[in-house]
């Protein structure tokens, strides 16, 4: 097996020939020609934010960075390209790819990590015609995915709030095994907190994380499974047996869970106790394996809609109610019995059927059985039904038994979520007070379900010192012309106000001087800015065949995700119905935009 | 660069550590638990066809195969292990995985490329708990996008019909490097013709295709940008001028195609002929760069809804008319000139937007003066607007050209359509009588946008000879237990009829004996059925560390696509409302799996 798999933290698939074939026939073409010293600018840009939202995070520039480093046809590339391309090519051609590397180019950029908005350009390439061409595609792949990714990520965890920890887990549905990775990769950069991903683990040192699945509990049947049952304890180093303990535990509490052991599965217990066993310090628990019946339902259609009234049912009934279960300041579990097993709004064997009565009990018995032998359990995880409501009783439980037992750490274990979660579900799970501490996303996060594809383009806009502008029916698709540069203005509040683009070679804004921005397109929009603050927004991160800035590490980048997040007005950020932010451009660039459009839009005739 | 970027025609990237960190976790617990000789059996299935679908294409199993194959923790990989699993974790464990192979499992599998559906196992899995166990995550995400691609290809292939051309131009927009590899080489399996993307190219050996770009053509202003003018004859090997020939045929034609050279663009003609000096063989122009104005949809709103009738009004306009003009087998060209450049349906400066006026014509104009050297042209692309009408358009030029030069090839040109097309564009298309012979599909392919995610899951049904059910509240959810085998039961016809499942130990069904099929969990649901042929669907395809089958070529497993689809009935596959293909079970597998429900729910108590 290859050792080099990933290449200075890149796939090495990402090389010149991963690109579209008409690159390589147009470079030909142009060789042909004699095009060789022709000298071009292109921007990558796009043209609307993902998402249904209005803002985009700028990803993957680093790996744009090393793919332009590393930039070269290798020999068996060159006979690959022999055999494919039309016997008529010339074979001096190939001696010219192959000496071809990106030396000559000069690339500026925005930030990686940047919250950037749409015609903006991310990338100015600027080189030999030839080259700049050759680039294209591998770059729009590169960028495409990276700040879609970024974006996703960043938006989950807008909506989950900062004391919610995410964790990405969606390697299984991934696009491919580098689909996978990178999603991985760009999730951390947006927000989240590790990943399930060993191999992202390892190349980009993210956190991974990951317990069981279900297939671990179902693999114990009974008691008799368990080859181990002892355990030391952390500190005095003596042996007990953790399924006695454990055993001992779940009979003391049944009743505080409105539980009966019976009901509960033995090879449940057996599998949590062998996990605990395997990580005494790290117990974190699926406990959701055996919820079989559809009676939840009907239970929660009875509830209040935050499922709360009947959380408090649930949860205050019980023969063995500790001396603490009248304390004051709980704020949900009601001082009052309202609910006893053969009266009331639930009937017992209703019960038998949340997790509740079977891993949620196995699971406070093994953590107490720990605790016992000097150890903290880290949490459970509940992987169907749903979320709030579970999540809430769970939290309740936890509670209770902290009162009970007097272990106020007990109140406050982990609870992850993780079927099927997408930016609306945590909108909702919100809305109903749930009480996650961790979301454990897959699916909707890798493929970026709600809109798979970023459309990053990549266009000629000067050539030989002279403008391009590619007009078009739809006024959004007509580029703007030149070489240009970005800048980002302030307001007093210390938010961005508007991205201003010029034409190189004008005076930059200057702070507290005014500016006058102006709609691209729409002649009478106009607004006079002055500036608290001016962001350059464009780098030269490459020249000359090095890479002139210092490259942040992953924490870095995604810090400067939440920081640049941070000097967006909410209203831009906001799920439902964002306000746009404001590309703006200079008055030149605006005149020299539309004097170029008229020299170019043809005059019809009308007769 | 590493060279072996794809070891044994796969992504080096594909390796034990490509996996959930949970499977790793749980190792180490059975590991712990001495439950190192436990056998299991896991289905890797999936639930719901994609796409809204009735049908899935079984993609990814090669790459398993060679996963299982390489299967080995390097050095790096358990150091890494090391560091990020709790200290708790006893070194011998990491000494156990560094010895660990796939050389125990055994792996059954449906063939790669053949239809499948919903709950029959792609693949069973048997062998050591943790070796199985430890395999899930990378085999699911090998299989997952990977059938989902072939099966979404397979689709564009069906509605497109087999007359077209179908190439893969996603790279740009697919998630990230290697989700572009993988989208080339599953859409050619599943139907696709070729892909754009080099690499794929180099690596799989799929025909790659590609011209220029629109930034090809902006990149010429006039004639002055051409250095290289001339071109020779194919045959006498004489030297002429390609740019002054082609423009005395943009004169002479500009009429035929109711144009002014005076509006068409220069700089676009200039290119046009580098191009074709470049690749006189393989002329294949882009011709919608100058396309800008609205113009268009007005024209075609006063067109019917095929756009003929105002095809017909546009192509028998012209001063310049032929003899053959008039020729009775023209299927749409008119005899009437029902229009005229001052007072029919459009008036003149109206045409002038459509690209004809300048990309066609210019490239007409290319193509005629390369026949006069010996070369045929291939044909043209268009990137925009409404391609059926467009195509039409283009079509009926190139005919009327064909007839006034008595050149047959040239009504034939080849027309590539290529704007953000999807499988509804097609249907919509055809509909619409478009004269498209291929069409160039990018982001909605390669995303899989309309659902960018199969649902693949590996259920443990089977550990040391005991059965697992999982049950669940949805009845679809509940695993089918036990070791089971699937039969495909065709009828007379040579339609496959339904899908079997058994148990391993029952005699397969034989051809001309009634078999009784049932549905798995609708109990009077059930079917006689007499099969003409039974196809055995699980063949070994790994066991004691070897690939037991030969494996196929890319173009065998694609030509498996289309044989496979070609067994099942029409309205399964077709794209609206579809039927549902049955998939049963045996009598003795029903029983063996209501048993098992009814040992595994409890009974609840109502008091």
């Amino acid at each position: 097996m290859c050792d080099k798999i990933w290449c200075r933290s890149q796939n090495s698939v990402v090389q010149p020939l991963l690109t579209d074939l008409y690159q390589i026939t147009m470079a030909y073409a142009y060789w042909k020609n004699g095009k060789m010293k022709d000298y071009a600018v292109f921007d990558l840009f796009f043209r609307k934010n993902p998402f249904h939202g209005e803002f985009t995070i700028f990803a993957g520039l680093e790996e744009c960075l090393k793919f332009l480093d590393k930039f070269h046809y290798s020999n068996s590339d060159i006979e690959y390209l022999k055999s494919t391309m039309p016997a008529s090519v010339e074979p001096e051609f190939f001696n010219f790819l192959q000496n071809t590397t990106a030396k000559d180019v000069t690339l500026y950029a925005i930030e990686e990590g940047s919250v950037v908005f749409p015609r903006v350009p991310l990338l100015r390439v600027e080189g030999p015609l030839i080259m700049v061409q050759l680039l294209e595609t591998t770059l729009l792949n590169l960028i495409n995915y990276a700040s879609l990714m970024a974006t996703n990520a960043a938006r989950y965890r807008m909506v989950a709030g900062k004391a919610v920890s995410l964790l990405e887990f969606g390697l299984r549905r991934a696009q491919g095994p580098d689909g996978g990775l990178r999603a991985s990769k760009y999730s951390y950069i947006g927000g989240f907190d590790g990943t399930s991903n060993v191999l992202a683990g390892k190349l980009f040192h993210i956190p991974v994380n990951g317990t069981h699945a279900h297939a671990y509990i179902t693999s114990y049947t009974s008691f008799s499974d368990l080859q181990i049952k002892t355990l030391i304890h952390k500190h005095t180093g003596e042996q007990q047996d953790l399924l006695e303990l454990s055993c001992q535990y779940r009979i003391n509490i049944a009743a505080d869970l409105g539980a009966m052991v019976s009901e509960a599965s033995d090879g449940e217990l057996a599998a949590l106790v062998s996990y605990a066993i395997a990580f005494p310090d790290g117990f974190m628990a699926l406990v959701d394996t055996y919820d079989v019946k559809s009676v939840e339902a009907s239970a929660k259609q009875q509830a209040n809609v935050t499922g709360r009234n009947l959380t408090n049912k649930l949860l205050t009934n019980g023969s063995n109610k500790s001396p603490r279960n009248g304390a004051k300041n709980s704020p949900i579990i009601s001082d009052e019995p309202t609910w006893s097993p053969k009266g009331g709004l639930l009937r017992h064997g209703e019960l038998g059927e949340l997790f509740v009565r079977s891993g949620l009990l196995n699971f406070c018995a093994v953590a107490l059985a720990l605790n016992d032998l000097g150890y903290k359990a880290v949490g459970i995880r509940i992987d169907s039904g749903d979320l709030a409501y579970l999540s809430q009783v769970a939290r309740e439980i936890f509670q209770r038994i902290a009162k009970r037992f007097e272990l106020s750490w007990f109140a406050k274990l982990t609870i992850v979520a993780s079927n099927d979660i997408n930016e609306e579900t945590i909108v909702s799970l919100n809305e109903q007070n749930h009480r996650i501490d961790c979301f454990g996303i897959g699916t909707h996060l890798v493929t970026c379900q709600k809109q798979p594809a970023l459309g990053c383009v990549y266009k000629l806009v000067e050539i030989n010192g002279q403008p391009r502008i590619k007009l078009s029916q739809e006024v959004g698709k007509v580029t703007m012309p030149g070489r240009k540069t970005a800048y980002r203005l302030y307001g007093m509040d210390g938010h961005a106000l508007i991205d201003l683009l010029q034409r190189v070679d004008e005076e930059p804004p200057r702070v507290g001087e005014k500016v006058l921005c102006r709609h691209p397109f729409e002649e009478s929009k106009r607004a006079y800015v002055i500036p608290t603050r001016v962001e350059f927004l464009h780098k030269m991160y490459w020249k000359d065949g090095q890479i002139l800035q210092k490259l942040p590490t992953l924490v870095e980048t995604r810090n400067r995700v939440q920081e640049s997040l941070g000097t967006l007005r909410n209203d831009i950020k906001r799920n439902l119905n964002p306000t746009p932010y404001k590309v703006s451009v200079s008055d030149d660039l605006y005149n020299f935009i539309h004097d170029l459009w008229l020299q170019n839009a043809p005059i019809g005739e009308l007769s």
